[in-house]
């Protein structure tokens, strides 16, 4: 079924992308790993490569949207949850032996200033995210100003730790970061500073 | 002079890695910008591409290790020296309208799970840092164990804001993420505490 490829195309970029990179994601690699038709990639991303890359990266950035979003909805505090994001993290990055990063951050590094499609898909990806976790710093009583700080914060956090623990083959920056940020995050609440 | 030729090769490269990473980065196109003669290349860095990047990260590695030390010599807190370290990051930002990231950073994202030399400079980098920033706050009366989180968190969070940076091409995330570090990194001195 042709969304069938395209679905096939997009996961397998994306998984590329978290791995190598953009540049050294070729298209005749995607086709290989999809298992995709040739003819398939420009009949469904008529702009190539970068078109593709941007479908990758936006799918990405859904899964974690979905993925913060169910943590904060389940979470008793925003640090709760965003000490369950890193230990998801930590577990993915441990399991893949420090292959996969984050999709985004790959193409924000290197591309953005050259790629429009993937600017604009790197963009919409960091200010959803930390638009989520801000929105639940407000809930949890932060002043808006004060919360869209720490919720840049914490995607900066998540985003340099896993290059330190890619760089250094350890999730010890993982784990330091986490531990810090979760007293950082701990809710503005007098009762609950010891 | 033999040496001078090295020294362009080194600065080149990690020019070109700040910008556009590793993988996009030829040997061709170091030799053309460093304007050296075709064989010093391989005569410098028998071990080619990657010993020469492994050499453009460390070079990187210690002008920024300098530019902390200085930092950290000079500002009144450590607070201060890692906001003053924000600034000037946005300044070349937005001088080179986001063209330039890390040269770690992009080494350690995409590279140093299948190259050992880019893995091990990387991990050199981020200690290097992590360790004088801790040094800095264990001297301003933080425990040892608080100061190597607080340290990782500031090296993570400048690293990710650096890439959320270039992704928006916007110095937001890096303006947010100083002032927040700034309240995060107040002295613990009860008579700081308003």
């Amino acid at each position: 079924m042709a969304s069938d490829t395209r679905q096939r195309l997009v996961r397998t970029t994306g998984r590329l992308l978290r791995q190598q990179g953009y540049a050294a994601t070729g298209l005749n690699q995607v086709i290989a790993v999809s298992d995709a038709p040739k003819g398939s990639l420009y009949f469904h991303f008529p702009g190539g490569k970068e078109e593709l890359a941007a479908a990758a990266v936006e799918h990405f950035a859904g899964r974690i949207t979905a993925a913060l979003d169910k943590g904060l909805a389940n979470a008793p505090t925003v640090g709760e949850a965003v000490t369950q994001f890193f230990d998801d993290y930590i577990d993915h990055v441990e399991r893949t032996e420090f292959r996969d990063g984050c999709a985004v951050a790959t193409v924000a590094l290197d591309e953005a200033h050259t790629h429009p499609l993937l600017a604009s898909a790197a963009t919409d990806a960091f200010t959803t995210w930390t638009g989520r976790i801000a929105e639940a710093l407000v809930a949890e009583g932060r002043a808006p100003d004060e919360a869209a700080g720490l919720a840049t914060l914490v995607i900066a956090t998540i985003e340099g730790a896993l290059v330190m623990a890619k760089g250094q083959q350890s999730v010890e920056p993982l784990v330091r970061t986490r531990d810090t940020l979760r007293a950082v995050l701990a809710p503005p609440n007098p009762s609950e500073i010891a």
